[in-house]
């Protein structure tokens, strides 16, 4: 079908590249949804906030008929502890020395809003990092790409060379679950690449 | 150190903003390096095509003093089958169709040549592919994007559809192990980030 319509229900220029790698045809409209979390259970955390970004906007009344959004949360847990984005550098420096030379989980809670039914979910991809050096860290921070990333990186980034592998959708570390979006999409009727037109 | 001169072996716009991405100064250089299989050892052909290209170079004196050389090339591998461009659209369909649903390797040699040492290694990431169907395939081959590159797809691209998970280096499914260079550069005394300056 040619009429896919989506919505980004985020502000994320991260998301906005995933959708446009994918030629997706979509508009953006910024959720005014206020992060919460649920401690210890990062799944929840992200599933909800996903799902009240999306919702917001159509309780809002900002969707129009046919249109489909797109809500969409990411965070990092390490030992089951939450890392959102750090509110300062010596926080990002405190998150960057208790990640490297480990693996975490990045986690995105995914929601599909059409016609008033919601569709959620989530994806889960491991992050082994480098055992890097406190040099390499300060190197890192001074970069300022740390600011407003959960887990204070960026693997699209120069933060790429903090990373030694990952295990999962990568697009979902950069900010958007592709493999799930896709599914997602499936379970609407549209097959994959059927928007390319 | 701030001295850092990289030189790209490789015309492949992907590699170029790998090392973008990564803010490694360097400039690029072709190569004039025949590429060749050898038969059932991807290993062994990603290595030496990755050598054969920076050594071209070297012996052709296009590298000045300090200067560090990147050769890079990689093979799709499945069935021990090496899968390297497809050479009409065909070709491409068939790999698209014997990659989907199961999962492949992407192997990249890389050499680093500096002041005469090389030091040779190799990446391996494991693909799995989602169970597209017929019509999802002749939509990506309607997009071109199979052109020019090994096993006729881009993972970076609009084929990140295609993919359910990676296991391993993401980036050097896209072309340039990045996990191993920074291995190989730490060798030369140059710690990560160390370029940011």
């Amino acid at each position: 079908m040619c009429n896919l319509n989506l919505v980004l229900a985020s502000r994320s220029p991260q998301r906005r590249a995933i959708l446009e790698q994918l030629r997706l045809p979509f508009r953006v409209v910024p959720s005014d949804h206020v992060e919460e979390t649920v401690p210890g259970d990062p799944v929840a955390t992200a599933e909800r906030n996903a799902f009240g970004k999306a919702a917001d906007l159509f309780e809002h009344g900002l969707i129009g008929p046919g249109e489909v959004v797109l809500g969409v949360d990411t965070v990092v847990v390490i030992d089951d502890h939450i890392l959102g984005k750090a509110a300062d550098v010596r926080q990002a420096r405190g998150y960057l020395r208790t990640l490297r030379g480990r693996t975490h989980d990045v986690v995105s809670g995914l929601t599909v809003l059409h016609a008033g039914t919601a569709l959620v979910g989530h994806a889960v991809t491991a992050v082994t990092f480098r055992a890097f050096s406190d040099d390499a860290v300060e190197r890192y921070l001074a970069s300022d790409e740390w600011r407003d990333r959960a887990g204070a990186y960026a693997i699209q980034g120069v933060g790429s060379a903090l990373v030694q592998a990952v295990r999962g959708d990568y697009f979902n570390v950069v900010g958007l679950p592709v493999a799930l979006l896709v599914d997602r999409l499936a379970e609407l009727g549209e097959d994959a690449f059927g928007w390319l037109c």
